[in-house]
């Protein structure tokens, strides 16, 4: 048994199931090694964002770690941008990079790159394994240290020879670092906090943001009247009917001021202070009012869920918890199609336990209104303002939960940065529905361009914010790539074949012309 | 005079005159400053890897840096793949990254990243400006470093603020940094070493490889007959007719290795001794034969072409060269379309100072060959072997070379990482013919799994190399981007199609079914 072949072993030993790959020639016995060592699917992309944002997609519905398959330095760096959206989202991804051959790196042959410099700024663990008899034992600490609470990237870096050179075989599976516990005294330190404060929210992320969690948040607030908050980009959050409805931080600094002032308390779970997504002249970076104290009830890596229930009995909560969203479904519209009544049309048609992937941008301010009270669902966020990751987040999500609808909410400029995801859909047959509002444009930055200040921009600074000429044809596109594609003008249309979308399984991509 | 129109100033008096980019919101003052500060274009992309691709074949045409604009740490990682590959070609770039205000970067919001961690690998040169008064004398530096010889990827990271806060205007230009010259005693020394070893060969790279350089070493081959050689992938090669020929070292390391078999003498001109591109269980890393004397004649930052000259006169070199190409054009082929017969309906109807970048990997054999006989032309070759290089490096030489005609050459595996370049190709209307060679594979990955020793590759393996499952219609995806596009089965549609191209102006893209 060769390295590789004692490597997938091994990952399969410790639970990885799945490896998103755009592989090359130091990656071969690798892919050879995933015929003879059954139990691991693997997944091919045309480009390594996908890859990446795959693993980070599937990593967050499943809460274990998918292997990724990287050539060299450069396949690493083209998956860099959507692994720093994972390192955001606290995602464990065993990011597996082949490299040259422990002896051949000395000669800088062409395609050599400072591998582990590229990884460093995303992977929360790298190592190089230097021989074929550690990589199974290695590939074991890659996956422990990606599980570990909260997740993180765990870069494996796999010489050529570590790969083809025989093996000690498979290595033995290392305990889960589970996440540490909250103590008893920072319990009843925040309920003590609580219980003395009137103006008090607590700003949730993380695994305490699926309904377990927010069922306790729910309970405390029903007997504080504590404000339950989530981030602007919260990795995974369970929204719709019957579950706990936390306020979403809003996007822009002044309005997170707005929505934070007179606070008194805030109490983080597994979150930080909230802060202004950019830097404006004359603008805040730090949100939280001046003499609001802060207070961790759970730090990232400690167990959220758990101190949010021990909260809720230390202030002898309600056994029901306030604020469950109430399912109501939208009517459906007429007139217009538009961010808001395309927002109503989704809201109107999503299953039940659907997964949305959103990097909707500025078109995603309807659907975000309308679903808190549709369905039950989750909802993934672009956690580190990367665009490009809602395409292959809801890739990565489907293969994760095969019995579930995943609806992706995209901008037309965000999703052409990881547009080959739609080819992964088709040839995995997932069942994707992509909706692109097509609005022609970077939206988002002719609001930036006022609110930096910048004056009177003239029309070679216009041109760099706008998509419309040439327009793309996302049609043609997602075609080109093997998936069904439509364009819709009307709400009629939309919601025919959002609807028809809803009912089918498979991938397919409807144009939403704005 | 803010500090983006400050450094777009001095930019523009460094001789600056393109930016190639692809902004956000910490960019916009620099957006609105090249309406401001006249004599910069901007040319946007929809992806960061088409904007350092084509910053890169913009400074291999031009000798001279172009701008880019990238949107902090995940920006600058979605370009790094192709300035790894300019990194190899020792193209000078100025490569401008936006960042968070420097009040903003302590609160680690959701797009802080370590900027210069991920532009390292890269880049010869880094420097954040931490002031709005020094981004002006930075930018400056920021041009020389990158244009000194050879050329080099230099860094310049631009917080928001330095941006937007009032400058003390723009900055002095720097002298250029010339190549050092060769001293006359390592040209004597060459001179005494060529005249007394039989089989000798020089080995050339950089602007040594243009007309001038090569007339000097054809004039040197024709005294005393050593080999003219140039690497597999050369950052830029003038070949055809009229033109002296060097031979391109062979791709797979036994056949450098036959090649070179023999040499006793092995002189360097601003190139490395050849190495295996990969390695291989029991084949070898170094190429060059054990006993053969390896001398430089001129190192990278030295004056090759200089240097050749010198040589040529010190050995009493006739003036004219030996080994000029003839131009021969190949017959029009009938019969079955493939690589052969589609390399010689290019080199048939190749214009003349046709540029061509080449990506087309396995597919491109038949060009190489016939093409040596065409009419003059440059080459531009995967230098860094990160494959997605060659649609922004026809893109980049399209904008600096606007009356001569480009033709890139692409692999369809290859062409799905930076397709988002025919958007760009579209918008300004470049004059640049893609060939697709759709054999819907890694077709190279066949070979190396077969070279590594994966014996009998399982069908996972297998479709891990394939492509045909759903099979992208190129077709399909150019028209999606506003480029003009036909698929040819034939060698008579190929013909038709080709020539047609080469009589046009304007992008479009050909697909050849293999």
């Amino acid at each position: 048994m060769n390295g590789a072949e004692s490597l997938v072993h091994t990952l399969v030993n410790c639970g990885v199931e799945v490896c998103f790959t755009n592989p090359g020639t130091s990656e071969m016995h690798f892919v050879a090694a995933l015929d003879r060592a059954s139990g691991m699917r693997a997944i091919l992309a045309l480009f390594e964002g996908v890859v990446t944002g795959a693993a980070d997609g599937y990593g967050r519905m499943t809460c274990k770690p998918a292997a990724t398959l990287l050539h060299l330095g450069p396949g690493l760096a083209n998956g860099l941008a959507n692994l720093h959206n994972a390192r955001r989202a606290a995602t464990p991804i065993v990011n597996i990079v082949g490299d040259h051959a422990t002896f051949h790196a000395r000669y800088d042959a062409p395609l050599a790159a400072d591998v582990a410099g590229f990884a460093r700024p995303v992977s929360g663990w790298i190592h190089t394994s230097m021989s074929s008899k550690t990589v199974a034992p290695d590939g074991a600490r890659a996956v422990q240290a990606a599980a570990q609470r909260p997740g993180q990237i765990a870069t494996l870096i796999l010489p050529a020879d570590t790969a083809w050179e025989e093996s000690d075989g498979p290595a033995t599976p290392l305990p889960r670092l589970e996440a540490a516990p909250v103590s008893a005294s920072t319990v009843d330190g925040i309920a003590q906090l609580l219980r003395n404060t009137k103006k008090s929210a607590i700003l949730i992320r993380g695994a305490a943001l699926q309904p377990r969690g927010l069922n306790a948040a729910g309970r405390i607030a029903a007997k504080t009247g504590v404000r339950l908050l989530c981030d602007t980009f919260a990795p995974r959050l369970s929204r719709g009917a019957g579950i706990v409805a936390v306020e979403r931080i809003p996007y822009f600094a002044e309005q997170i001021v707005e929505l934070l002032k007179d606070l008194e308390l805030l109490v983080l779970v597994g979150a930080k202070p909230p802060v202004s997504f950019f830097a404006y002249p004359g603008k805040p970076s730090w949100c939280t009012p001046e003499g609001c104290q802060i207070h961790h009830l759970a730090h990232a890596h400690e167990d959220g869920v758990a101190g949010l229930e021990a909260l809720a009995e230390a202030i002898g909560a309600p056994r029901e918890p306030a604020g469950r969203a109430e399912l109501k479904k939208p009517e459906l519209p007429t007139g217009r199609l538009d961010a808001f009544t395309a927002g109503q049309i989704i809201a109107h048609f999503l299953p039940e336990q659907a997964i949305i992937s959103d990097e909707a941008a500025t078109s995603g301010l309807g659907a975000a209104m309308f679903t808190a009270n549709a369905q039950p669902h989750d909802h993934l966020a672009l956690t580190g303002g990367s665009i490009g990751q809602g395409l292959p987040v809801a890739t990565g999500a489907a293969v994760a939960c095969p019995d579930r609808k995943v609806v992706c909410l995209h901008g037309d400029g965000g999703a052409m940065y990881t547009l080959q995801s739609l080819w992964t859909q088709a040839r995995e047959k997932l069942d994707v529905t992509t909706v692109i509002f097509a609005n022609h444009s970077y939206a988002i930055l002719n609001f930036e361009l006022m609110r930096m200040g910048a004056e009177n921009p003239g029309p070679k600074a216009l041109s760099m914010l706008d998509l419309r000429n040439p327009e793309l044809s996302w049609t043609e596109l997602a075609r080109g790539m093997g998936v069904e594609a439509v364009r819709v003008e009307t709400t009629e249309g939309f919601s025919k074949h959002f609807a028809d979308a809803m009912r089918h399984r498979g991938p397919r991509l409807i144009e939403v012309a704005l």
